[in-house]
């Protein structure tokens, strides 16, 4: 089937590995984690309904794209075309900042792989078992593409939107049936489209959802021009005016294959439990546990200094007086002082007490990040919370999380997923206690053959 | 009116310029300039009926958009969405590689411009004198801001798609009468979408039709979104996680505003007069120079050596052997073989001879490229054609050209604008000649509030 005297690269080990990808390949306990992690994205989508951003981006859909379609938007239940929904269902899935990341690469694949694969099932009439194939093709490429892109690229780049669009891309080709080659156009087209800035956090504007959002149709709109004979570059990763070559100074080409059916990449993402932008788990999960080991109270601190990574200064840094929810998410001195106040940084925490808690913004001047080489060498592989306290009667205390909650080694428990589901898609009443429990047993009888639903329509 | 505490930067200014830029103020000369453009811009999308990159593209619309909507596709006729007709219309006045270039900048205007502003204009029923205005405003823009990004850019990335997106913006933004601010937001949006890498030039894929269609379609999104509440980065261009900070490393900010309201860059744009990569025209001018001063045919000319700027090596040097007619507009010894053995380099000698005839392809291995340090220091301002010949009989002869056909020291007379535009339309049926004389009298009157009709629908 493969043709040996094609080059070995990664692109064309990349494109034959989704190609010769088939559910039975697949460990039962990778299949049963992306059961976990879809049923993670579901409720991220839903508690996505109402937000600004989110509704700006379905007028547009409902202005440019058809009336009707087979693919449903989650959040309001509508259909309309698989390239809407996946742009839709996209930017609500990642509004709320509970969806799942994968540390090595420090991207959010749910948010842009979900959306698409699940918009082509309903349109295309998809198992199943050939959603779940399809979507672990995608983190399995995906975080690869994180990870060869590396340190130097989310500096400036939101890697979600980037690596997302090829990641979406090839999710929707292994629904598609592409062969390798074609895949490798998908790729080319995906690649050339690929973007996304972290300019906006400092504005507290709304672009991180307009680049799942776009990442999701634009990854999609690859695979079906593909699938139509269109031609994309087939070095689109390494190539000379590639996607390295151009947006990144410190990519590693080997980690583009590294362990590639072997290594199953997808059960390394973390879930998120903390509402807030995972680079403040670390440092949320240590105060906790300093806090409750001294029986201490927010007011017992009088500051904090958090050992982090360079990326976490580089994402974080930018907001220091967070002017929205969402901005707020991004602020390490909020999230401690939801957790230093209220013992949670959950969603319902975020909407009462973010902004308008003046304890909450008295911890925050509490609050510094200072880069800390041996959490930084560590990093991504390994997000550790490092954290030097001083009470107020001037003790200074330690504490330390080698792996935040949530984490591969941490994870969450089926019963922690499902309630956490329940929770978002209750949040703005997106789904219903009751609705949400029917979607997990779908969710759950995915990969049966006998199964009568397939997840969507809801 | 403008707020005086804000901050003077580049993006500002240039949503001010945008904001408050009226038709009276542009001078007469650049209004009629920039409705050859416009002719220029329709034979251009003519031509590109029936190109297969540009049906796979429509097809995906027609799947994906409404069925039916204000705005028309020049090349089928069709209605769509605004969306899907600037997308449509991009990719097709892209394809003959016959569209508009900016020299500064090494930016296409008209191929992102003129599709986003015909569009929206369409469904929003403005008038020619809302279009010529908002198309001008992008032209400003995009070049400015191709200008900043500067070679570094170019080297990776095709300017194009990228300063194209947030061109394709601000035209829109300024024909849906956007304030500075909102502008601003659309420019951050815009921004945060802008991709296109030049991998897919070494292997004739069709990426570069998919940028042009994505910067039209994605700046027009942009410009919708911010309309309707939805914030962008406000320092998407010169902010540390923005365009330049990522995509660029000899960025220059005082291009953003240069001379702007006094300087019309508009009007410094080159009509492409052969259909090839504009890289190619200084030397393919050089050559036809150069023949008929010593009245040399091709079989007398034993080797040639263009004097090349560096960008021409970057883009021109993958295409070695190519395989496709549009492949073959980007190398340069088949331009000079069309020159040298048919005399003419324009869309019929590339469909007849470009891959065919034998004689050609003697030539084009006769042909090389080494970088000129004088040439390269006059690029991107002027684009020098120097070139160096040796005879069958020993002779070294040279040749110079300083302004291409077509640069503005030696730009098309209305005359050979017409002429051009009426051969793109009759090159596939796009258009009959009288057809394309009744829009060109339609592009004539459109400043004249008078005038009955717009330029679409056809």
């Amino acid at each position: 089937m493969h043709d040996r005297q094609a080059p070995q690269n990664g692109e064309v080990a990349l494109c034959r590995f989704v190609a010769d990808l088939q559910f039975a390949d697949i460990p039962p306990r990778v299949i049963q984690f992306t059961k976990g992690l879809l049923i993670d994205w579901l409720g991220s989508t839903l508690a996505g309904k109402g937000a600004p951003q989110v509704e700006a981006i379905e007028r547009f859909a409902h202005a440019m794209g058809p009336q009707d379609g087979p693919s449903t938007i989650v959040t309001s239940r509508r259909k309309t075309s698989p390239y809407f929904a996946a742009m839709v269902n996209a930017a609500a899935s990642h509004v709320v900042e509970q969806d799942d990341v994968h540390n090595g690469s420090v991207f959010h694949p749910a948010t842009v792989i979900f959306p698409a694969v699940l918009a082509v099932a309903e349109a295309e009439g998809k198992s199943g078992r050939d959603i779940l194939t399809a979507a672990i093709a995608g983190y399995e490429v995906g975080i690869r593409i994180g990870e060869f892109l590396g340190r130097s690229h989310y500096q400036v780049f939101h890697t979600t939107g980037t690596a997302g669009t090829l990641a979406a891309a090839m999710a929707v080709g292994k629904l598609l049936g592409l062969d390798a080659i074609t895949l490798n156009h998908a790729l080319g087209s995906a690649g050339t489209q690929a973007a996304g800035l972290w300019e906006f956090l400092r504005d507290a504007a709304d672009s991180k959802q307009l680049h799942t959002a776009k990442a999701a149709s634009d990854g999609l709109m690859a695979a079906y021009l593909a699938r139509d004979g269109f031609r994309g570059a087939t070095r689109i990763l390494e190539g000379k005016q590639g996607l390295a070559a151009g947006m990144s100074r410190d990519a590693d080409p080997s980690r583009l294959t590294d362990g590639l059916g072997t290594r199953w990449a997808t059960e390394e993402t973390s879930f998120k439990w903390h509402a807030a932008c995972r680079h403040t788990h670390p440092a949320a999960d240590a105060l906790q546990l300093l806090m409750q080991r001294e029986n201490l109270r927010a007011d017992d601190i009088a500051e904090v200094t958090c050992h982090v990574h360079q990326a976490a200064i580089d994402v974080l840094g930018p907001v220091t007086d967070p002017k929205t929810v969402h901005q707020a998410k991004f602020s390490m001195g909020t999230v401690l002082g939801l957790i230093a106040v209220h013992g949670v940084a959950d969603l319902d925490a975020f909407e009462r007490y973010a902004l308008t808690d003046p304890r909450v913004a008295a911890f925050r001047s509490k609050v510094r990040m200072v880069r800390d080489d041996e959490v930084d060498a560590l990093y991504p592989k390994r997000w550790v919370g490092k954290l030097t306290a001083t009470s107020t009667l001037g003790r200074t205390l330690e504490a330390r999380v080698d792996e935040p909650k949530g984490d591969p080694g941490n994870t969450l428990t089926p019963d922690e997923i499902e309630a956490k589901a329940i929770r978002l898609a209750q949040f703005r009443d997106g789904a219903s206690a009751d609705e949400m429990r029917s979607w997990i047993t779908r969710v759950c009888a995915l990969d049966d053959p006998n199964a009568p639903t397939a997840l969507l329509p809801l």
